[in-house]
């Protein structure tokens, strides 16, 4: 989508993974990108909910295997309100272009020397229908480390 | 507040109750207004969440004792909703002028002559409180009816 701002290209790939957790059966809310309240509260990019299991995922959009980062602050966040809600899953979903989507959880991510965290290698994470088969209970996390 | 839209209105009393349950300890998201496939997959006002419960909520205003309507594809959507998440609780909360917050789980609702619901009597609800005191086990929710 040339032209698109990343604020645009931000909100259209949050979409797209909530619509393909939808389809698999998910109830998937999208937080609003900015306004009143959502700065005070911390609200991540998208909650998926499934069989009571609660799963907090923070969206980012990769042009190929270059590390992802993430800023602690945002890291940070994303870890309080998963112990706020009793989360099964914080994950980060990064969509990398030409291949897809994969899954990181908000543990695996590794710090940077200026006190922030990357993921080094995207597409070493789960697909989403790995995250599906722990979610049902089908394997485990510990089938695909 | 006087000129505020209702779409306005709405929007601060969803935040209102956000704050509040964010103060009680829940992780809490606010769904966008409108937008980009909010539409097509629907979000309640709220979702919020407390050691791996998920409670979901539509927010309504009232100006006293008079009944609170729900249309039938809006109980309906929230019903499909909470089944899709596994959630514990699907809420109606009125905002009631002068009296605050009441809650109403979804099966309270009465069916109108029209095929819809209402809510005969809003100040029947339960309070935050006691929502409080029934998701942190305290209480059992029969033990308010």
């Amino acid at each position: 989508m040339p032209g698109a701002t990343p604020k645009r290209k931000g909100a259209r790939i949050e979409n797209e993974l909530a619509s393909r957790l939808w389809r698999l059966g998910y109830a998937v809310v999208r937080g609003p990108a900015s306004g009143s309240g959502a700065r005070r509260r911390f609200q991540p990019d998208l909650v998926a909910m499934a069989g009571g299991k609660v799963i907090v995922i923070e969206v980012k959009a990769s042009a190929g295997k270059r590390p992802v980062y993430i800023e602690s602050s945002r890291a940070l966040a994303l870890t309080e309100f998963a112990r706020r809600a009793g989360a099964y899953l914080a994950l980060i979903a990064v969509r990398i272009k030409g291949y897809g989507w994969r899954l990181h959880t908000i543990d695996s991510l590794e710090p940077t020397r200026g006190g922030n965290f990357k993921i080094a290698d995207p597409l070493k994470g789960l697909r989403l229908r790995d995250l599906d088969n722990i979610v049902r209970g089908t394997k485990k996390i510990t089938d695909y480390m």
